[in-house]
């Protein structure tokens, strides 16, 4: 949204006072303070894209238009300061569609999925996706593209690009700084651009996955604070002690943390945030609606929970003209008749009727992505012979030890295990345990690297193949045998990306994503459609976790804890190293 | 104080984790953290101007230097985000030789008093005044000078001189908007002074005495967003609830303000602020120290009167690197005993000790004033002819009508008031009647103007001049006898500015005030002494008030209600216009 222009904030200031009619009167609402937390009786005047004043229940206004709020509650358009656009695997425009019924009208997106793939290219085409919305997409510029330098991803942003990005009206912040091995040896491209954000005095965002005590002063002292990643009771404290922004994401809600939080959130430092939705789930269970629902359900003040998706991510990204209804501010405004079971009935965008009890009232610009953007998986399709795994240096028949990337059906962390796997003629007869393998292949047509590793605990028949895989989004195939393996991996090939789940010669279940290879360019229905199918044949293969599509596309980022694969091969997260498959005996 | 470099920052990095000696820690210190509102024991680890870290009571960390704490506690720098230096009637160093043994480590000043005099070569004097001092001195563009249309001052600032103004880097923000009149009619310089700095995105300090319902509302949808004026428990009521960050001075403060104020500061938007501080005021009893205690000794709660002179005041300005005790924010800390008699035992500026036990422990730079700031006061010392007030129009001998000045001994504001004053040979026979004269010369060797009004409530015998009066700091005279009105001018005159009070003969009392007529270039104290002894005269000539060079000095400030005098005539402020001497009958 752009800065209303002088004419029109000149046209407010006269109907204040009441020397000209308002374009809208809201009459009869119950005001959600996020100034004062107090909810009181009033009408909110509002001028243009403006609120020009809020005057009491009985005041008398002209107005071209009333609109008689019923008793309903007024609250600010909820405000997300930390998400990806790309994990609900839409562009835009489509997500403008799902979200906008659900009160969101500000979003501050990380593009880092699309940056890793196309780079500062691929910043541009979310901008310009994002245009003519009725909904205000800021971004963040990435800093960790790659996330780290395990790993090859399609592009690299360095202090230059930072210097740039930040320089564009677009860009509120740094990126989620998720180097943190990098910032904490201030060695590397992460620290570099950290600093070079600090010396602009720029938002810096933060992953800081149970980073606590020395390490996390030494996060934050660098200039990083704000952390989004899981956290328990005491870590939520000790982060809101320190300064960091604490951002509340679902996997974090808990009726302990969550009052440990409140109890210190005294200085707007408390976010719910989303990071990342998928498709299926935003048009199942909404998106930071459901995360406010959700905490309030737990016990969270529903004020506070206001302030929390409203007034708090607006100053944390310094946006002054929102997060409160008060004269001046943008009229951002939903109308609801339930705090605790959040449904917008109305929702105003700066002063414009645009979504009515869950669906969107306007028209949305048709967006085309560039052509470039549909042609990036730059790697052949592998066949079943690349996911066959000498063992050179053992005896051709007998057992290796390997490292194994033990899943936890309630976490996208993983555990640093080792399995003994039998040997035949020189090569691990992996199909015959109960590990999968997987292999990752870069696909960004650069070094062609791949990287091998065994997971327990995911698939226990079949294969899987995704070229969405944070964040580098190389091409992932996961799976019991080759011959699965390689049928996966083709399809998603020969279709410029997406995800495919294989039971022998059959798809069970497939999502096409063609923007970049982690974007769909239809409508978010459409994708959560295929994406409840892909789960499905998930479950047929015998996978059962709390968040399975998440859980392997995180397989392959290399800061999520504790054991990861890249291109490069195995990832020790917490010591930021890479590790060999096999284990030294 | 420049921000850290990068290697400072790298080091503190280091520091934190263990992995460096830190270059100081305070031990066995209460932290009162503002950001969680808690108090708690701790130690703080210092590395170049930053903090490091916070650790526990009983952690274990190397460093190059310990100060034990003894229980104190540690609080961050004070911060004040409202006032005018020159009201101390001194220079920045002088200034901070008083304010930062009180704890008082940043200020946001507004110099528009000199401004007024000599324009932006008067607050680049004050900018470069300000270096180098254990204070971060900030400064705002002042919007309003003159403060009105209504009367002559040294200078104009448009919005060309205001968007100069706000590109440099020691401007945080628009002054206050003084001229609410030109705000809410939308004309003149100061409405297109402010649509300037609107449109820059510029923090917007306020002045709205008395504004409420649609009005206020118009002022804030205008663009302004704080208030320092005096405000009662219903109208800090409305400020907060409309976005506006309320400043309580020490005249707003009462312990039913307090209350309903700290009931609805729920986003950081109660500041405590000194606005205009008196030399003696300064020595006596304090600055933002005394406001703090004052607050505290009124009921309202200590950490939340600790967060109110913090962190409050540090985010309305935008101050992202200070206002808390936490990792990565420089290290400005107060060590006191005791929460509610405040008194600073130890002061760090950038973690070095700067002040204690209310003494400053580092020298200060001595600043020369230019040449051109010397001689500011060009205008002729008026003859006692010039107080001689003729009555065309009416009889040469019988009453006239005339509007007052009608002082309250304890507010600044006047009331608008008439009297019947006999005339002897066409002259007004004024010195038969119990009012005083006021004059007020153009004094900046322009126009030449002068206003004439009469004054209630003031001197009971003898005069006064000074060039100390607000805004435009023209030349106000103000007594019984012409005589004794043209002595106190030559006085005044002769010594290039500054205040005298006269009776008969002899200067009772008087204040040399050289740089722009308004400011000593000596040490706070012998102003202190000066403007002492000054009062003590005005009491010898029967002047009883609570502020009584305040009152003075506000007679020419045509935005404080509700009739005042500028070298253009009578001024009736609610209205925003002129008004005759001499009233229609």
């Amino acid at each position: 949204m752009p800065q209303p222009n002088t004419k029109t904030r000149h046209r407010a200031v006269e109907v204040a006072q009441g020397r000209a009619p308002a374009d809208l009167l809201l009459t009869n609402v119950r005001l959600v303070n996020t100034l004062t937390a107090e909810i009181y009786p009033a009408q909110i005047v509002i001028a243009g894209e403006l609120v020009a004043a809020v005057v009491g229940p009985n005041e008398r206004a002209s107005a071209r238009e009333v609109v008689d709020g019923s008793g309903a509650y007024a609250l600010p358009g909820l405000v997300d300061s930390h998400l990806h656009i790309e994990s609900s695997m839409v562009l835009p425009p489509a997500f403008a569609e799902a979200v906008v019924p659900r009160g969101v009208l500000t979003v501050v997106a990380d593009p880092h999925e699309i940056a890793n793939v196309m780079g500062l290219p691929g910043v541009r085409l979310m901008i310009e996706a994002a245009r003519n919305l009725p909904l205000d997409v800021y971004f963040q510029a990435p800093s960790c593209v790659p996330a780290t330098a395990l790993e090859t991803a399609g592009a690299e942003i360095g202090p230059g690009e930072i210097r740039a990005l930040l320089s564009w009206d677009e860009i509120l912040a740094l990126g989620e700084v998720m180097d943190f091995n990098a910032v904490l040896s201030q060695e590397g491209r992460a620290a570099d651009v950290l600093a070079e954000a600090v010396r602009r005095g720029a938002v810096v965002e933060g992953h800081a996955p149970n980073l606590t005590g020395g390490d996390l002063a030494a996060y934050v002292t660098a200039g990083v604070n704000s952390d989004h990643t899981f956290v328990t009771p005491p870590l939520a404290a000790e982060r809101l002690r320190s300064g960091v922004t604490l951002q509340l994401q679902l996997k974090s809600l808990a009726p302990e943390t969550l009052r440990e939080a409140a109890a210190r959130a005294r200085s707007l430092n408390l976010c719910l945030v989303t990071d990342d939705v998928m498709p299926d789930d935003l048009v199942t269970t909404g998106h930071l609606d459901h995360v406010f629902r959700t905490a309030v359900g737990m016990g969270l003040d529903p004020v506070e929970a206001v302030r929390a998706v409203t007034l708090a991510p607006a100053r944390r990204m310094r946006l002054f003209d929102r997060g409160a209804i008060a004269p001046g501010l943008l009229a951002h405004i939903v109308l609801t008749r339930d705090l605790r079971d959040f449904r917008p009935e109305l929702v105003f965008y700066g002063g414009r009727l645009v979504a009515r009890e869950g669906e969107l009232l306007t028209p949305l610009p048709d967006y085309r992505p560039p052509q470039e953007a549909l042609r990036t998986v730059r790697v052949p399709a592998p066949g079943p012979e690349r996911f066959r795994i000498p063992t050179p240096g053992t005896p051709a028949n007998g057992t290796a030890a390997v490292r194994v990337m033990a899943m936890r059906s309630d976490s996208t962390y993983t555990g640093a295990d080792t399995a003994r796997i039998p040997v035949r003629g020189g090569y691990l007869d992996w199909s015959s345990t109960d590990l999968c393998l997987a292999a990752v292949f870069e696909r960004h047509g650069r070094a062609g690297a791949v990287g091998y590793g065994f997971v327990r605990g995911a698939l226990q028949r079949g294969a899987v193949a995704m070229t969405w895989a944070h964040d580098s989004h190389n091409l992932l195939v996961c799976g019991r045998t080759p011959e699965e393996m390689a049928l996966a991996a083709r399809w998603v090939v020969e279709r410029g990306g997406g995800m495919a789940a294989v039971r022998g010669a059959e798809v069970l279940g497939s999502v096409r994503l063609p923007v970049a290879g982690i974007v769909s360019d239809r409508p978010v229905r459409e994708v959560a459609r295929e994406l409840a199918g892909f789960r499905r044949a998930l479950l047929t293969l015998g996978f059962e976790h709390r968040s399975p599509v998440m859980a392997l596309g995180v397989l392959t980022l290399p800061v999520s804890p504790a054991l990861k694969l890249t291109d490069r091969g195995l990832v020790d997260v917490n010591a930021g190293a890479i590790v060999p498959l096999f284990v030294e005996e």
